[in-house]
């Protein structure tokens, strides 16, 4: 693919004079009308060779359309902050919403190919990071975030040449370190590396353009028309409404494997004696609370993701679990409706903003699994969105796994007869918290809708890393003593490596 | 204050048998009220003395009230996130939305008071600390934020005699560090600082509530009760609702000083030829750039603030300034309606979210300054609200100046004959951004009350730290420069420093 960026593109002056004012109110009017239709946001991703004028392209950017609605994220060496989360997580928080633009330099890429640049990771890691990187753009595409990516590129002796001109010239020689004089000396080893990256990801959604940086007139136009260029196609054809049913692209949904076997051959007679419970519940608490004061859970974090059948007691197990923790340690983030910030941006957004530091621990009340869950049994996503959302969510877990959390779910089940009779207890009881919603009652006479929604989640997102645990909830002082116990084996496992 | 907590209370097991279930049901009722009425948030402040139970009284309550809905903020050592923004950009980052409660533990108490206590702070700087203190905690009660401190106090021999419990007990021994021990030994010298702390900051709004620590039941039986108390009477009289007319409550505001004369004296037939600007332009660029590359800048930030008539060229002049700088080193944050988040916070909450680090510089265009503007005049505040805002605005700014920010602040000028020119000139040009809508025609026919706003607000909020620059702008290119100018100025002159 560089090849044809190797081969000396020029652009002259009076070309250049005539075609700029153009491009640039085209431009303008781009932004303008992406910003009114807020269909999809647009993330321009610069990566290159050194000395190509990956910063000149973005400032270029910055100029030509209206700054205002525009944000150039530089991604340098990682903060505190940064540094205690999983790498993704200040990508995404940086995601523009709908109708905005971001400019990313580098991005995802530094961290795919510095290993390898630096000749500390071998290549099948290469191989394993360039698959995350597609995955993770194909969803950025589903999710309508327009990704523009150019490969700004220089032949050898142009890059050469460009180095040794701001090398000498005293207003840029303190952007040029040893470290970019060795890495150019590098250029044809790192040649055959760029080229297997940028063919490896170079996808449908978002291809590479590999622009030639060595004459700036050519390489601002031409990023500036392939930039045009794109939003005006991505603006001409809008994505169907939310609420349209589109069906899955790819074959219709298998029918579950075993056919809510899964959920109902749950033994629900499980119980647990007062006086057992009595004794269980604070031997449990008290290992949960040494597992979470121990000095290696520092360096991990614990994502608790609790779901279940309305009434089936998720609330009062999670009043057991963060009993036992330090009220500063943890969050609950209880998932209700999206706020409209949070409707702006890819569906798990919302949760990559709660994501726990390092040494914390989020309990999220209802989850992800939405997508899976309500929103797949009330039609509020279509096939194809929550189809896609079990590959989206095993990688999304996969990542927070590899930043050091531990993810640990589980499903709270219990008989419809019982929730009929939590439904009119609660009913009658006089704390109002516990008030029964016309929600609760809907759901209800989707009973069989969800057990099968809950049969394919766990089959499609139980994995060796972050299994689901079904509870059975019939009997509550069991269930909690389970979820404990779930919790403190899954953390005790993770903190002995 | 004190003396009322240093006498032994205590509350016998029966009692608390009796009375705790009940206060416990009448908390999550009053939090699922708060929750339902979304009228106003709760933050639970507890400081304190060491050893008297801060703590235990945070978990009691997390443990009494529904943990989904609380969150307990414990503020440590400042992060390194946290040390590249203002002291009170943590606080208010962690203001719960409305409907929501927070426990705040010390908060900026701790900030108030550590000086004293390691005695580095003349007591000079205290009094000014404890009436921040004050300013800060009213405008949170008029942003409908209820505060409830509790000063958890122990006598000086419960303190001692708690302390070496907690130091013999090897589950707590490690919360016990020799710091601990000596401040315990200043017990006489500190509590006259701490009487003088909660007497100046014991306030209408934010009453400090002295509870006895030494007995645990007695202490977390009388918060609850305090707090129960405290959130039925705030949800048995809500706020007027937004848009009822509420006069100040002070006296009505005087009629402005000059009488519009700031605005009409402006010489708006100022102008620079286009030679003059073409020379002007780059040299002015240069120095910005100078200035914020400095490494004096790196401890520093640049907060800029565009307002001004409309089409009166805000745009326009922020692109000429942000040309100088380095994109990933700036953001633009334009104005407009606010997001569902922000309208559950505090007004200022949108904009401490987009303050910059150290380092960063950050331009507003438009600002918290519609407040007194198109808030005022189109009777979105009321009276109350917006009389208050001047106030908070200045010590708003001052916290940026007190920690480094260079506030720079702009109102462009122009007049109405020039408004309309510009209006029928946009109405034709294809550059569909610069479209005019019926907001702009409606701000139009209310020019004159405009003009008598922008006075007051310059009158009001021109601060010694924080000035008003007001800017001919009539001549576009006049307009740029003198923007520049008075930016380059502000920095030069606080990075000389």
């Amino acid at each position: 693919m560089l090849e044809t960026a190797e081969v000396g593109h020029r652009l002259d002056k009076r070309t250049y004079a005539r075609e700029e004012p153009k491009l640039r109110e085209a431009l303008v009017n781009a932004q303008f009308d992406l910003a009114s239709a807020r269909n999809c946001s647009v993330v321009v991703l610069i990566s290159g060779v050194e000395a190509g004028g990956r910063g000149e392209s973005a400032i270029k950017l910055t100029e030509w359309m209206d700054p205002r609605h525009l944000r150039v994220h530089a991604f340098g060496e990682p903060t505190e902050e940064e540094a205690a989360h999983p790498p993704a997580w200040r990508y995404w928080l940086a995601l523009p919403a709908r109708g905005r633009i971001a400019i990313f330099m580098n991005a995802w890429y530094a961290e795919a190919l510095d290993g390898q640049l630096r000749g500390d990771e071998g290549r099948e890691r290469l191989d394993g990071r360039l698959t995350s990187v597609r995955d993770f753009e194909r969803m950025l595409a589903r999710e309508r975030v327009l990704l523009v990516k150019f490969w700004i590129h220089l032949a050898k002796a142009d890059q050469k040449s460009r180095l040794a001109a701001l090398d000498d010239d005293t207003r840029t020689t303190w952007r040029i370190t040893s470290a970019d004089w060795s890495r150019a000396r590098q250029y044809g080893k790192n040649h055959d590396l760029w080229e297997r990256a940028l063919h490896e990801t170079s996808i449908d959604v978002a291809p590479w353009y590999v622009v030639e940086g060595a004459d700036d007139r050519y390489r601002d136009m031409t990023v500036g028309k392939i930039l045009l260029d794109t939003m005006r196609r991505a603006l001409a054809s809008p994505p169907a409404k939310r609420g349209t049913k589109r069906r899955a692209a790819s074959a219709p949904p298998p029918a579950p494997i075993d056919n809510v076997k899964l959920i109902r051959d749950l033994d629900l007679s499980q119980q647990l004696s007062a006086g057992e419970y009595k004794r269980e519940l604070p031997r449990w608490q008290a290992r949960l609370a040494r597992a979470t004061r121990r000095k290696s859970f520092e360096q991990r974090s614990l994502v608790l993701v609790f779901e279940g059948a309305d009434a089936a007691g998720k609330g009062s197990a999670i009043r057991r679990v963060v009993h036992a923790l330090h009220p500063s340690q943890y969050t609950i983030v209880p998932i209700a409706a999206p706020t409209d910030e949070e409707l702006a941006h890819p569906y798990l957004w919302r949760f990559w903003r709660q994501l726990p530091r390092r040494g914390g621990i989020v309990v999220f009340d209802r989850s992800w699994y939405g997508r899976v869950l309500v929103e797949r049994v009330e039609e509020i996503a279509d096939e194809a969105e929550w189809m896609r959302a079990y590959d989206e969510i095993v990688r999304f877990e996969e990542e927070l796994h590899t930043a050091g959390a531990v993810v640990c779910k589980v499903w709270l089940q219990i008989s419809k007869e019982e929730q009929m009779r939590r439904f009119r207890a609660r009913e009658k009881t006089p704390f109002k918290r516990f008030k029964i919603t016309a929600d609760d009652w809907r759901n209800r006479k989707r009973w069989n809708d969800y057990e099968g929604a809950v049969c394919d989640m766990v089959e499609r997102t139980s994995t060796e890393i972050a299994p689901w645990t079904l509870v059975e909830a019939e009997d509550k002082r069991y269930a909690r003593i389970k979820v404990l116990r779930t919790i403190v084996r899954r953390l005790d496992a993770a903190l002995v490596k």
